[in-house]
């Protein structure tokens, strides 16, 4: 890798949206494209890096929702983006810039961007898990990202209960995240539960966001803080399973789900408290990402730069 | 560290035995004294120690079954070894036998054992498993271990159970180890279930142990396979979170459930296959160790000859 080359495209291929930016080797963004993850996602992608590329740059760093097929640098399953699932996407690309690619899952990624330029800065080993629609984990140990899969929403944390589309059973995803709570708002409020949320979005409850559950729970709702509650608390058992097995310095959490601090992480680092060891509890710091949406394109831009020989790039000059 | 010094002291500190061997640094056991572990354990290692000492040890390597504080080089919390909590063991054998010393959680010496000289060496990134009355685990990523807590026995697998003594709920070792299986074989047998095991130990069912489980179950009785395979049923729930989180080369299983391959860990990898995502579970072997109790000797030998920066000493010549 020319090291003379200071830029790098980050890319940010979640299942909602896709971030395209030139970002330099300090993890600043000079230019940005954001859209929305469409079926022809990976056309619009290829149209993105061509508007922002600049000359010399020195590679390029994607971070895709989904599991990364690290040999073949591909994805396995992208439940929301099938459009890449099995391709050779890294390769593709590689051919028609003719720089460096490096692929990563977006939740490990985004913890690598926290690790660069955000709330990882001051810690070696930290894991961060992103709190949105579903959730996913990365994890920085001794200063650099685990190459693994950390599908920490995929971890079951009851043996015994509902499917998951994964095909795993009881999967933390399905309790603490926004389609976890969405979910349960919808059939409390099917049951016939009293609640405010029953006059947000004109009435239509299967447009409900975790944001109107939270603006709720807010005016006192207590459907609201009970679903709230009870997603935190399942949060609670996840942080604590991490702390058990990972002993980080920190946890940073991401996503929009963490505008609901107050109940829904409060919540969480209280159940935590109650079931972690004691000593590996007290030593971790539960802190919100300081560079939000942008630490997917951050981190993905920072695999360019990162040791090659750390990687997953094939790539040789 | 003198390089020219081939060889080291390895111990394995267990809850129930104590191990103390003279190891080179090819990971080969030269001399070994194995005791029951007792109240005396410390003054009883540090006897071992000069016993089997030679002239030039490299260091000294400890593994112990408990919470290592790594700032402190001891131990937070070790249920089975009380005497070894929170006190300043790593320099109070330093200060005796001027020599560098190391400390590490058992299973996690182990871990680097199997990599080191065992069933590990073919692998760079692999979960290490303990299974006995608790079950432990150890990471190794990228051909070293991972410095981390690795308390795999207490990652919740039922957030709504019954209390472990760790602190936590419906801990994976409430399920899958050799402490779960004895109890539920007295349970059932205290309410009258039919069963050879009444039979075993003189009819002292409290005297009951996984052989004895084992044994009966290969003769056809159904308590007992019913007790296994539950037991391998939930081991299978924990192999499928460590291989979504970790996504391992290899899973190493040790201990003496091990014994029980046949039903015990055949029944938890199936269950691990239905729940894993599949491309990881494909992609991971799952495997017998092949140092068994060696292991942990093996390992915290081993940590004196690893490169000295990675590693909890602050020994300094």
């Amino acid at each position: 890798m020319n090291m003379s080359k200071k830029y790098a495209i980050g890319i940010d291929l979640g299942g909602t949206n896709l971030r395209v930016a030139l970002v330099s080797d300090e993890g600043e963004i000079v230019r940005k494209i954001k859209k929305p993850s469409t079926d022809q996602v990976i056309s619009e992608m290829l149209e993105a890096i061509h508007e922002i590329s600049c000359k010399d740059i020195a590679g390029i760093g994607l971070g895709v929702a989904g599991l990364i097929d690290r040999k073949n640098r591909g994805v396995f399953v992208s439940p929301n983006l099938r459009a890449i699932e099995r391709i050779d996407i890294a390769n593709e690309i590689q051919g028609r810039f003719n720089v460096p690619v490096f692929i990563e899952n977006d939740a490990n990624a985004a913890a690598l961007g926290e690790k660069i330029g955000g709330a990882g800065r001051g810690f070696e080993h930290f894991v961060m898990l992103t709190l949105g629609t579903g959730i996913g984990g990365g994890i920085v140990y001794k200063g650099k990202l685990l190459e693994v899969s950390a599908e920490i929403g995929h971890m079951s944390i009851n043996a015994e209960a509902e499917k998951c589309p994964c095909g795993n059973i009881g999967c933390l995803e399905n309790y603490a995240s926004a389609r976890a709570m969405i979910t349960r708002a919808i059939n409390m409020l099917e049951k016939g539960s009293e609640s405010l949320l029953k006059d947000c979005c004109k009435g239509n409850i299967y447009k409900l966001t975790p944001e109107d559950i939270y603006k709720a729970a807010l005016d006192g709702d207590s459907l609201s803080r009970d679903i709230l509650k009870e997603a935190g608390k399942y949060l609670g058992v996840g942080l604590a399973n991490i702390i058990n097995i990972m002993s980080p310095e920190a946890i940073i959490l991401t996503g929009g789900l963490i505008g609901a601090w107050n109940i829904y992480v409060q919540e969480a680092i209280k159940e935590a408290s109650r079931r972690a060891f004691r000593d590996l509890f007290d030593a971790v710091k539960i802190i919100p990402s300081s560079l939000g949406d942008n630490a997917g394109i951050v981190g993905a831009a920072s695999l360019v730069f990162a040791d090659a020989s750390s990687s997953v790039s094939q790539y040789s000059q």
